[in-house]
């Protein structure tokens, strides 16, 4: 049997917005494996396409276009349209129907599209301009404030990186949902949010960003608007949040010159992230108020990042607690580095 | 552009156990794409194994065993391990950590162990035979009883099966957590049936049952003692619960008579799962009710498998809500077929 001696312990750690324990696990990222990878059987019927819908070319592969910027020759530069596979799509009343044994249900009410953010097929956030990053993070702004216009009860926009984060296309995207109704967890943050502000008279995020500046070792970088840090208890290796220094509850409120700063900072980040992690699998979402709870004193809104550097499994699926095998602030050292490097 | 006209509708349902909605969104499954199989770079150190450490002579590999059981000629059949790469494992109690910052963390308290369920490395729970079933369930109780002995919070079993479902081995092993605390997400499950039970009167998943099978279409199969079912809003395409017609809290409490019963049940959904879906990568975990609470008479504990044929995404981190391409009253139709077929 091998030396256990030296192996490093784990620990569990608060996440403060939800109350929830993390397992930071150094020792799990020393497994063993005799697994080759290997392509899994999905439920899918789906087809490797000869053309991709988003190309130049082939806008007739998506529905009319929501917004559209163009280049200096007239040429689209950045779509948005509505999703041909669409999770919501109705309109009307998010009324409820019981049926006669009890199960509730309702329509599939909302809006869901999709942010084709260049022409070039195999371009990325990560190695497009300043620009590009401007640009979508721009109309990310502008469909926010159309979709609430509409009543959405939550605008979610988020992006998926790689086939392992649940990409279909590989054309960069970006996607946005308008649901009608506010999940359970996003309540719960904001519950967990108004109690803190009860006792303790602050903002709950606010706090976190003066905390994590104070201790300094999950900090990936400053701007004069915005934090880039990794979490005390990042729920995921190289978990990295990108916060306003200001208290902002809703991204609907950001400015044009926060825009401008956040572009840059977005940007460094996922070059150093590419950089480091060889082009990594990720998500982002902007994790965000609800329309009706814009005026909070309590939130800070913020863009969440989450590679896919391990697989979530069975104890993740009953006891809703993660393991992270790889501590934060050794994480955000070597983000650190990479940022600019 | 295609033709969008006969495209499902997508609904939202709510699963009564957490009040969250899932979204049933059947046109996700049609959607193309451009992409192949790759395997993705990860964190983890590890490297491929040229011994199995679970295997018969390998038993220097692991620690040393605390639960054994034998052959007829005397060689072990099934062996119980402490996890060697475990997530919890200190001694003592979880006291809680307050940093100078205000970060809160506790050492990493509980036990991780290890069933190595037969000495066949090629084997599985759905070729091997009944009695190989029964002595994995009957080794997760007496495991859980001694575990709780020792004041565990949460008892959490459960079997990763397959790469995508974060197995590291591929040895047939299934695993065992105790933990020091418990997590927020059982937390809400229990004062969701509380509240239920204050409302109604009854046991929340005992009218879940009662429900599903008044319904009958989610309906797998049943036994005298059990009934394997997909719920009206399941979180993941085929997810299917294992749940026993006895308003029972706790897994501590199942009976032998249940015990055989159970084995018969659960090899035939793993037998019809793996023929139907071309053996899918899955988790499956036993939701039990924690052991301060397992007099509760509003709550039945439940094994609850979750093929792995899709990926949750940006939209799934963001809002906490599932997105199922898949109704689960087709699902248990197919499923009830190949039971037995």
């Amino acid at each position: 049997m091998h030396d256990e001696g030296n192996r490093p312990q784990s620990e569990l750690r608060q996440d403060p917005t939800t109350r929830n324990w993390v397992i930071i696990a150094p020792q799990r990222g020393l497994r063993p494996t005799d697994l080759e990878s290997h392509s899994q059987p999905t439920l899918s019927s789906a087809t490797t396409s000869v053309v991709c819908p988003f190309c130049r070319g082939e806008e007739e592969e998506t529905p009319p276009e929501v917004l559209r910027l163009n280049d200096s020759e007239g040429n689209w530069r950045l779509r948005v349209v509505p999703n041909r596979f669409a999770m919501l799509s109705e309109d009307g009343p998010p009324r409820r129907q019981i049926s006669t044994e009890g199960f509730i249900s309702m329509p599939g009410v909302g809006h869901h599209e999709v942010v084709i953010e260049t022409p070039d097929h195999s371009g990325d956030l990560a190695t497009g301009g300043e620009a590009l990053v401007r640009d979508v993070l721009d109309v990310y702004r502008a469909r926010y404030r159309a979709l609430r216009a509409e009543r959405a009860a939550l605008i979610v926009i988020f992006r998926n990186h790689g086939r392992s984060a649940g990409t279909s296309l590989s054309h960069p995207h970006s996607q946005i949902v308008a649901t009608p109704v506010v999940p359970i967890e996003v309540r719960h943050r904001f519950e967990v949010a108004q109690q803190h502000y009860d006792d303790m008279g602050t903002c709950l995020y606010s706090d976190i960003l003066q905390r994590e500046l104070a201790d300094g070792r999950g900090i990936v970088l400053e701007t004069r608007q915005f934090v880039a840090f990794q979490p005390f208890a990042s729920a995921f290796p190289y978990e990295t949040w990108l916060m306003p220094r200001l208290q902002q509850a809703s991204f609907v409120s950001i400015t044009d010159h926060q825009l401008d700063d956040m572009a840059g900072a977005l940007r460094r980040v996922l070059v150093a992230l590419r950089q480091l992690l060889d082009d990594p699998d990720y998500n982002y979402v902007i994790e965000s108020a609800p329309p009706d709870q814009e005026d909070r004193e309590y939130f800070v809104w913020h863009l969440r990042i989450a590679p896919r550097l391990g697989t979530p499994a069975g104890f993740e699926l009953g006891s809703g607690m993660r393991v992270n095998p790889f501590p934060p602030e050794e994480a955000a050292a070597a983000l650190r580095e990479a940022v600019d490097g």
